[in-house]
């Protein structure tokens, strides 16, 4: 076992970090489709936008020419608290899997929001701030996204509204006072706060809630109640502009290290952490400049590069969003109960989507049962306990590992491991005891969902 | 706000990392006390403590003469998974106080098992293996050490069998499960395992447990089971010896920085932590090359420095364990129900009790209402949520920097962080409800518990 050929963690100095972050549309020849009103189903204007999301990252939404966009200096310091993240060689793993391969992660995990999250909220806390708004309202189902925009908030002095998936809310009760030791208030969804709220909660009686419930309460709370604006965790160009520092920040200390890898691979719920991880990569690759294979993972029971169409489709059940153009099941998909609640989200990214129609990236779905032993196998080696997001991302790269040990092959392999599973003990609880299972969509529950897309 | 001043944060490089642990005994012209046979009343022979602990760790705790040990190179290798813990200089707190001081902290939170207790753990289970063991018995409370012998048992392939106080087993669903992923044995305790479970099962029906008798069955299990040892997270002198990695690499961070600090400041349960931290830092005050002020900080509800007496007394509520020299609050003595599980402990390391006892260091008791708002002001400004332990300590670093404020004073003051607070939102919650309270030892309480002191 070699130690001290690469350290086992690489850390960027202060001087080191990024002070911009890259926008991968930029460099695309085809750039993503516009976002539609779902009104009048023409391309979205920053007015529009405006009435909903702060107006700076209206204008980064709107924004795909602009290659490097500088990091506010207030960002940056808060960067500093838990950035850079490290770049880690799995020596553990490579040794207990006996392969060949050279496997790297980047981990976001270091933070109290316990995932990669944190780099678009505060980014997205700073700008509201700096607009002068009061606060902001936001969804949140898994918990991640919520917290880490409640800790954004509690340092800018922001009010923080979050509508929590009600079954989460009561499920998750850790996760709500993590929030709520950060200042926000958080509430269960549909409440009777909201007229989609009390109208939901009218119609279906004792409903335990969905993301596009509280999507749309936190969009209505936005909009009636002066100087708030809503805001999201994922999908949008905007957030994964700002997550783009975890793939600047791992190209950087590749450089130091003089290595290069031939494979990346990441999560794809909504695509926030792929999109930031791969960006500097893939813009290489626009450019000519390097290639890499790269691979989304997404699990097996909500598979919308593998089996969904691309076409617009709403971002939300509730429709109040914009239309986008993207992989999708459908919003009014609703996909099993896994536990991978950040990737259960029935869309992708539209950049993310235009990426891969281009066949500029690989997509695999893989079910939660093989990823939970992934995971296992890895806490056991390397010792971080991973999120059940993230160990989408170690099922496929031990899987790709074997691969290389089978052909003999050294290949360098890259993987973004977005966070921690310390909320997650329910779903090992249910791994350990063995009483996990896999559900997937059948053929005709994709074709109901896809029937139900809007006629663009 | 400075941040170009000295980094946000500040790690060593692997080339740094200490390669051998500092015993801070060696340096003691009084050493402290040694420890008695339960039976004879003598001083324990290696021979005794064999019986129940590795080979090579009764080696370390009986020496009190060598000052540095190496660190073996598999231990160092699992070091680099989870070391180096940052130096973070606390800006943002400096700033949210207004105060002239200057706060760094040393933080031990970034590992799976949430807390510093893994720098022994990993030590004992590697030295468990070598002796060519099966597995190690332990006892857990809060379940920091539980988890942290877990998972460096995982990545050796021991057998490890923890006996969870069956109040915690019950109330941290969660922390079990940590260690079931990690593959430990998790036993509530009293259990019907050992003679000394179901004795007390018998006399007291339906009773949640005690870490008393969690001890006296994990060593039951450990004597009675071929190829095990009992091994042990707090108070003994081995486990402040590996805990001085944190101690070393602090005090190397800062004379890089050409930083030194004034004051020192800890929380203490059973020593581990704040005897690790402090290790190099008073080597350097009992050699006479440099002076620091050394604050403990214990819990109000359990304070052995600041009211307990300095006498022999058993380690453990079952008596099987060696007599110890130590501030006691008396081994029947019986915190209350607190939500800093880990410094519920009657006595205190042996090495700080004399330390203390010599005025090397100062003690101060603070209480769990203003520990719980140190530790929401912490957690707002500085984004990591600590553990309520660990808040002890910033607790008494907020006043500190206050009172340098109020005096004008620009002193420079470091504390241990030890960990965080992921597993510990039940006391988050009653605190963010107002439903915290304090409850102290009355004098009586203490005179009942003292009088049952053994006569030695």
């Amino acid at each position: 076992m070699k130690t001290n050929d690469v350290p086992y963690k690489t850390y960027l100095t202060e001087d080191e970090l990024p002070t911009a972050w890259y926008n991968l549309r930029a460099d695309m020849k085809t750039k993503p489709a516009p976002l539609l009103n779902p009104g009048t189903l023409k391309p979205v204007t920053a007015e529009e936008l405006e009435r909903v999301f702060c107006k700076e990252l209206v204008k980064q939404e709107l924004d795909d020419t602009t290659a490097y966009i500088p990091i506010p200096d207030e960002v940056q310091k808060f960067y500093r608290m838990f950035r850079p993240s490290p770049l880690i060689r799995a020596y553990f793993l490579e040794r207990a899997l006996g392969t060949p391969a050279k496997i790297y992660y980047k981990f976001e995990g270091n933070n109290t929001s316990g995932s990669h999250k944190l780099n678009s909220a505060v980014a997205q806390a700073y700008y509201a701030k700096a607009q002068g708004l009061k606060g902001v309202t936001t969804e949140t189902g898994a918990g991640q996204w919520g917290t880490a925009l409640s800790m954004a908030c509690a340092f800018f002095g922001l009010d923080c509204q979050v509508y929590m998936v009600k079954c989460s809310y009561e499920q998750k009760p850790f996760r709500r006072e993590v929030m709520r030791t950060y200042g926000a208030n958080v509430t269960p969804s549909p409440s009777m706060k909201t007229k989609v709220g009390r109208a939901i909660n009218a119609a279906h009686p004792g409903t335990t809630g969905s993301l596009g419930c509280a999507i749309s309460e936190a969009v209505e709370a936005a909009v009636s109640q002066d100087g708030y604006r809503y805001v999201l965790g994922s999908v949008l160009a905007q957030v994964l502009l700002h997550q783009s520092i975890i793939g600047l920040e791992a190209k950087k200390a590749f450089d130091k290290l003089g290595v290069k890898p031939d494979m990346i691979i990441g999560c794809a719920g909504g695509g926030s952490n792929l999109g930031g991880l791969i960006a500097p990569f893939m813009g290489e690759k626009l450019r000519g400049e390097a290639d890499y294979r790269i691979v989304a993972v997404e699990p097996a029971s909500c598979p919308s590069f593998t089996r969904g169409r691309y076409a617009y489709d709403f971002c939300d059940t509730g429709r109040v969003c914009p239309l986008q153009k993207m992989y999708t099941l459908g919003h009014d998909f609703i996909p099993s109960a896994s536990h991978a609640g950040g990737l259960r989200y029935h869309g992708m990214s539209a950049t993310l989507s235009e990426l891969y129609d281009q066949k500029l990236m690989e997509a695999r779905a893989v079910e939660q049962t093989s990823v939970f032993a992934a995971a296992e196998q890895f806490a056991r080696v390397e010792g971080i306990l991973p999120a059940p997001e993230s160990s989408h991302a170690i099922r496929v790269a031990i899987d790709e590992a074997l691969r290389c040990k089978a052909e003999g092959k050294e290949e360098t392999i890259l993987f973004g491991l977005t966070g921690t599973g310390y909320f997650d003990m329910v779903a090992y609880e249910k791994f350990n005891d063995g009483a996990m299972c896999d559900y997937l969509p059948t053929d005709a529950d994709l074709a109901a969902s896809f029937a139900k897309l809007p006629k663009v």
